[in-house]
């Protein structure tokens, strides 16, 4: 993976280093990777380097136009760009010149960041996979929807990847792929000018190290905040200084009955780990609150299903009005469920996940945060099926903080330890995922 | 106006009555007003024409596609339809073919309603108007931004149509052009599809009577709902039986002292009336609530153009990037001072946003509901201006259920009578409505 773009950048100033040096190593991954692992769905290595070039100049005149300026970053492909195709991982969309930027491709853009890429996805952001496989080993699946995100990070040819998660679609490739996968607070970054905004789906990051993507988030706020109506990224332009956790939650969630013994064994491992150097570890046994709180994400898959079924109805319905069988099947049997619910029935969900949501505030005081696994186990064999979301599904629909941190390992490969903050503390979140990534790094 | 179509619905089945008989009826409104109105930006008369003969089939064989399968409507110029243009009342978009529905045309065609046309908006739905004409003056302004749905349903052209507000984008056309405006509760209307997605701008509907509002909305929410993450519209298939209201709160806002003398007069001379049949009348002299609902709503303008000129970030920035002088100068004033403000002024904005709405909750039990004035006066003369908001910016910002009823009078024009309600409580704004509109007809 590669060294962080923002810690280095004070230094491009000189002669030694510079924004297109460091695209040069990341071409050099590409090169290297790209024809097995199929991260990415487009690709401008011209336009990039003279982009990189013109910011070099500015770094050189000493006129950057942010910290990152110069950066290499993926986008996934359901961000729209007003100079490389979108094509939302559908045949429909293939090639799509679609005209403007979203808003983060925007964002990034005034701060002077180089899209290299487009990112594969999955159709629309949902289960159907695109070619990518993960850089760990090409049988295995990358995870999904933001496969290409993790894989191009993974692999080195970008730091630092756009995913967006409205079920498991940052934290499970993250998982996969050994990167840190960030979910912000729900609605930190502007979603304009993606596939769709369903009510859990929030722009994040992938990438080799926390201070790369505390940077980008931050950019991406200053230029064009989160989504209309609610507070921008928090975090800050720079992650916390690690900080020790007093007291962490430890979560079981729907997923531990069907997480792999080693999965089990390896959280276990860093909660012992945690508990040597004086962190106190409760779970739904040692405390009334976090027993609630489990109870109530305990059906976080069926309400989230439910939640974006509904959701569904517009532009996905409507696309399959005019595209009927382009759309995936598994597309369209969520179209299908969506059409036979109510508006009160959509209503009830609402009110569960807030449920939800009460829960984990409850916590907040008695600990700093929550932990568990990412997914289920390593990334599985073949590339029908991205992996089950089941884990992160709960922090999808609590629309709080989340990280998967490369903290642990399964059959030899990547496995994340998840993260789960509280909404709008996204810098307080940063501090323990810094000791986690010190405490693993100990290992 | 034309008379409700919903409510001669059940007798369409028949053979005096008919779908095809009501859109005649309308496109000789159209023929005789349009020349000067110009409530259109795009139209398509044979195609309305085909699809009533359809919706004329489905009736006589007993199997409408719902209570409002047939009704023409008129769609505000920033709904993408897949079969006629989106301009967007720019000039960049002039004749865009979109090529799909937007969230309202998508649920409207399934609930086999006939799009006659697009209305007129003003700039993306901003302050710079279009070519639209007062019906009940041709040398006055209908209001705006939903101007062209103000006119086409004051000139008897539809039976309602479709408009959208962040500021006072459907009260106040609807106060100028004599119509009942109708904004619900924020998100209760899927906005997918549209200009924006401002954290303000609410669907809503511009109408002959409040039957018709009531069914079209109630189809809206069934079929793709509100915006993700808000309840669906809850007011019911049909608007609730008028019921007196017990009490109600009087408010001034800022925009009493520059309202003119007629207009101030216009709304204590229905107070008057509502005293004498018994309803309680009450205002910031009398009550403590009251007071603090004035307060906190004093600078509603404020921090309205405050949070839309952030919002204005993206797309508008974005759009500016790439067309420059073909915005408005108004509209790039406005993302100029956007690009002045950082996310936290946004998200203190934000927080006096929802102290509003807190101010207006302590209401609740105690009053029935608000009403004041939708307008300073009467539409002045002149299409330069759209006129003044400044009444509208409270219910803008408060995210509450708002109406505009023609139960007003000024300068021997229309003038609409205000009414604020609680949020989610749309059926309980639609029996003080009932009441209201049923006094001021006894007149």
């Amino acid at each position: 993976m590669k060294s962080s773009f923002v810690a280095a950048a004070p230094r491009y100033t000189g002669s030694t280093l510079s924004p297109r040096a460091y695209l040069e190593a990341c071409l050099a991954c590409v090169e290297a990777a790209e024809p097995v692992v199929q991260a990415f769905a487009a690709m401008d290595p011209a336009a990039a380097r003279r982009a990189a070039d013109k910011s070099e100049a500015r770094w050189r005149e000493g006129r950057p136009l942010s910290p990152i300026d110069g950066m290499p970053i993926a986008l996934k492909d359901i961000f729209e760009t007003a100079d490389m195709p979108t094509g939302f991982g559908s045949p429909i969309f293939s090639g799509w010149p679609g005209g403007r930027d979203s808003a983060v491709a925007f964002a990034l853009r005034e701060a002077g960041v180089i899209t290299l890429g487009k990112a594969v996805t999955t159709e629309f952001a949902g289960t159907t996979p695109g070619p990518t496989r993960n850089p760990h080993d090409p049988e295995r699946t990358p995870g999904g929807s933001s496969s290409g995100s993790a894989a191009a990070v993974a692999a080195g040819m970008v730091p630092i990847a756009i995913g967006s998660q409205v079920g498991g679609s940052i934290l499970r490739p993250a998982s996969f792929c050994g990167v840190i996968g960030y979910k912000p607070t729900f609605g930190a970054l502007n979603r304009g000018g993606t596939s769709d905004y369903f009510s859990q789906n929030c722009a994040g990051t992938l990438s080799s190290n926390l201070a790369d993507a505390w940077a980008v988030c931050h950019e991406i706020a200053r230029h064009v905040g989160g989504d209309p109506g609610f507070p921008p990224f928090t975090g800050g332009p720079t992650p916390a200084l690690p900080r020790k956790p007093s007291a962490l939650a430890v979560l079981r969630t729907a997923g531990w009955s069907i997480a792999d013994a080693e999965a089990q064994a390896a959280l276990a491992g860093f909660c012992d780990r945690l508990v040597s150097v004086g962190v106190v570890l409760a779970s739904a046994e040692d405390s009334a609150l976090i027993a609630r709180l489990e109870a109530a994400i305990a059906d976080a898959s069926e309400v989230s299903t439910g939640i974006n079924d509904w959701e569904k109805l517009w532009p996905f319905a409507e696309l399959e009005r005019r595209e009927g069988a382009r759309l995936s099947g598994v597309l369209r049997a969520g179209i299908a469920a969506g059409r036979l619910m109510t508006p009160d029935q959509y209503h009830a969900l609402l009110l569960r996940r807030d449920a939800m949501r009460d829960a984990l505030l409850a916590l907040d005081g008695a600990f700093d945060g929550c932990i568990t696994l990412a997914a289920p186990g390593a990334a599985s064999v073949g590339l029908e099926s991205t992996g089950n979301p089941v884990f992160n599904h709960p922090g999808s629909a609590l629309r709080c903080p989340a990280m998967s941190l490369p903290a642990l390992a399964a059959e030899g490969l990547p496995l994340g330890l998840q993260l789960l903050g509280f909404p709008g503390r996204d810098r307080d979140l940063s501090a323990v995922a810094g000791y986690c990534i010190e405490l693993a790094a100990e290992r």
